[in-house]
């Protein structure tokens, strides 16, 4: 009975898999080998043992779907390989019968890169978790995409170095890299594309190679094109990411946080400016509006003023750390700030950062049963004062709720979108503002994501963003690295 | 009398092009044609005006060589393009002809780059010297490829901004693009590759594009392949850069320069890790070793002591920067450094470091009437004893002149080769010197080169470094931006 289900399961999914690659596919080839699916799971568990194939349909939705609004589409198979030389196996099998492959690292992706347009087989990485190689002196470590940044830092712990790339939820590195990832702390350490010193990489034709040769690792190298960051940020597109070489940084002697209000927008973002041009070395400066602030009094009994308000963090020596923040005071107060406030002990700057670390609990709760939906984008810094104003105005007018909060040292930032997702009118208005959002940011010289990735949601805009005659050199790309398609099809481009 | 010199000229010129790219070009297309290259020439001064063409026997010498020990390949022809718009009409005429383009900027690069190995067109593109747009609030600047680190840093006076990568020489910011140059701050404020943040690049068939999308200049992005990473570091393989966005940094308040003597090569690399560890933002830490040291105490008057030294250099605020300089010290100390100094004024940092910015004339001095050739290798950082140590015992062994100098905080040094041209010995032994030091770079987990680039004469080093997978994946994209293979032949692949 289990088998027969099974065996029905497998042609169901066939079938599916059959229609999604129409297009592409003989079908006559599929035809006349009658039950290739079935024959290719075989493999697949040939390959990976019984444990590491799923085709439940419970286990396909989960790996359809990230943290988006996007809709789920589940892939046909789930597989967990144990190793790079299974990866290749069975990239091999799905480049033999042209099934698309679709990587996965935790799901927490935001702009749905692993749902499963075309059909075909998720690629689960999570059981490939091993830190390989940690050289302490060196400040480098190479992870299997398992490995989530937390787990690394948590490996961390005792050797007074740590991985700063901080996107909020608990990603793994490979994943990161994968997209591109930043966060808060990116203004001082750089995002993903500054801190991958090396990659490994399964093609979808199942060639395994690394970006910069293997086991390279020097911190810098003029050896060749820089493969590292073409694949840093290609979204699951061109290959499967099966170990990375990261940079790390010696754990700062102290910390200190601090927050500010200020009287608009343009005024955080002066303070902003001057700030880094008197370059202090600001560890993260984040951005959140009004709307948001008050948000986040409501969530967590604050009582902030509800205003414009930067939350900083240095990162440096007690006697640095000192001087950075009396030089901060001074031109956030000439920018006419007020009610600036730090701390140095760890409990009392979790209470001062508490806004900024629920931003994302504290806008749910604006609208409770209603859904969040996380969009970005990211301009030069000077052009921040009018996106934002402009972008407010869209949204009250649009009746939309859309708290800000952004990484404004970087010019990135996000709208945390709540709505109802049974309301259709509801989501096509968010639908429509998130593209006049990224439209606003694409006339102020800016870009449609700074560290969300296109995904699928995005591919219209990416065209707009770079026009055609860039597409077309990433298509080149993307068809030399990946003649038949296979990898994350309908992706990015 | 001199048209038919210059005819002659032409016509030579042809038949040299010709034979050079006898594998690749249809032989019986030139002849149907005949007299190509005139009409080539003729098509040329259409487009630039007459003084933007040359076929002067000098003018074509100047533009064959650069800085390093490579033997000059003149190209064919010169060409001064004043705009993008004329360099793709002159990159579609060498299309259409299948003739190489060889980009030329100030010829200060160290691997042979701007060899015309196989004839062709030099585009000297020194004529587009324009700072096309500064952002001070952002942060950036965009410039023509004739624009070099001076002139940009020149043109940033008074305005509180600089660039800071510095190789050194003066070159252009497109060919320190092109090339991935780095230099003494890139420890602090990263290389090329960290820095540019857009590039408008012009294809081997004329195609004009940019990497990044027109005008975007965001500091971080996720939309789409990091093109400009890509074009960044392709020694002029792939296109030509006609324009740079580049991240600029506020000058620092103060600098502080110091130097520091240590017993042995270990104890100066230890310092550095324990440094760079202890989270000090250095912008420089130099290393010398005792030959050297020993050839800037004699040829500026000096009397430094004749060992492993380290010179630094701290920027940032009047406070922070006493700080920076006394943990420097203690941890100097802590390693058995003797002989601390340091200097905050202009006038006596400069005399500080005038043995590290003298040290090319240093080492050419030891030996009057020798040629100088600075090789690179970099390793990770904890292997800088290791390869410091043999490379000195190989160049005893080998009775090779070659004091180091590196940017150690990267592992990145560079062996001063002074060697007598006229002695093809010392020659071939300085070529075989290199290839083991490169080697033994590879052999201890680095690259052949970390920022002088591969051209011509790391190729075959470059495919040890990166294996032959590695290669075929560089290749596909070379062979998908430049099909018929006229941009810089030769070099890197």
């Amino acid at each position: 009975m289990t088998f027969i289900l099974l065996r029905q399961t497998c042609l169901r999914t066939l079938n599916r898999t059959g229609a999604a690659l129409q297009s592409r596919i003989d079908q006559r080839t599929y035809a006349a080998r009658g039950g290739t699916l079935e024959r290719v799971v075989s493999a697949f568990r040939a390959v990976t043992g019984d444990d590491g194939v799923s085709l439940g349909a419970t286990v396909r939705e989960q790996h359809g779907k990230d943290e988006s609004a996007h809709s789920c589409q589940p892939p046909d198979v789930v597989v967990w390989p144990h190793s790079v030389e299974e990866v290749s196996a069975l990239a091999k099998i799905c480049h033999h019968h042209r099934i698309p492959i679709i990587p996965f690292g935790t799901g927490t992706g935001l702009e749905g890169g692993v749902s499963a347009i075309k059909g075909g087989v998720c690629f689960s990485l999570g059981k490939m978790d091993r830190v390989v190689d940690l050289h302490q002196d060196d400040f480098d470590v190479t992870v299997e995409p398992g490995v989530t940044r937390k787990a690394l830092n948590s490996y961390l712990r005792g050797t007074g170095l740590w991985f700063p790339v901080d996107p909020g939820a608990d990603a793994s590195l490979c994943g990161m890299a994968a997209t591109s990832a930043s966060g808060t702390n990116a203004v001082r350490y750089g995002t993903m594309r500054e801190n991958v010193l090396n990659l490994e990489v399964v093609l979808a034709d199942g060639t395994i190679f690394h970006t910069a040769g293997r086991g390279r690792r020097s911190r810098k190298t003029s050896a060749g094109y820089n493969l590292t960051n073409l694949f840093v940020g290609s979204e699951g597109t061109l290959g499967i990411l099966t170990k990375a070489t990261l940079r790390l940084y010696g754990i700062p002697e102290a910390v200190v946080s601090a927050v500010c209000s200020f009287p608009s927008v343009q005024a955080a973002v002066d303070s902003t400016v001057q700030i880094l041009q008197a370059g202090i070395p600001i560890a993260r400066i984040e951005f959140l509006d009004d709307v948001m602030i008050d948000a986040c009094n409501r969530y967590s009994a604050l009582s902030y003023s509800v205003a414009p308000t930067l939350f900083l963090e240095f990162h440096g020596s007690e006697r640095s750390l000192e001087e950075q923040v009396t030089i901060t005071e001074e031109i956030t107060r000439g920018n006419g700030g007020s009610d600036f406030s730090w701390a140095r002990d760890a409990e009392t700057r979790g209470r001062l950062w508490k806004a900024r670390h629920d931003v994302w609990y504290a806008a749910l709760a604006l609208r409770p049963g209603c859904k969040g939906y996380s969009t970005d984008v990211c301009v030069p810094i000077s052009r921040l004062p009018q996106i934002i104003v402009e972008t407010k105005e869209d949204l009250t007018k649009n009746r939309l709720t859309g708290p800000i909060a952004g990484h404004v040292g970087d010019g990135n930032f996000h709208c945390l979108m709540v709505m109802d997702p049974s309301d259709p009118d509801e989501v096509q208005r968010v639908h429509h503002f998130t593209e006049r959002l990224a439209r606003r940011a694409l006339a102020l010289d800016g870009t449609c994501t700074g560290e969300h990735g296109v995904g699928l949601g995005k591919r219209a805009l990416l065209r707009e963003e770079v026009g055609p005659l860039t597409m077309e050199v990433m298509q080149g790309l993307k068809a030399t690295l990946d003649p038949k398609n296979l990898m994350n099809p309908g992706k990015v481009l």
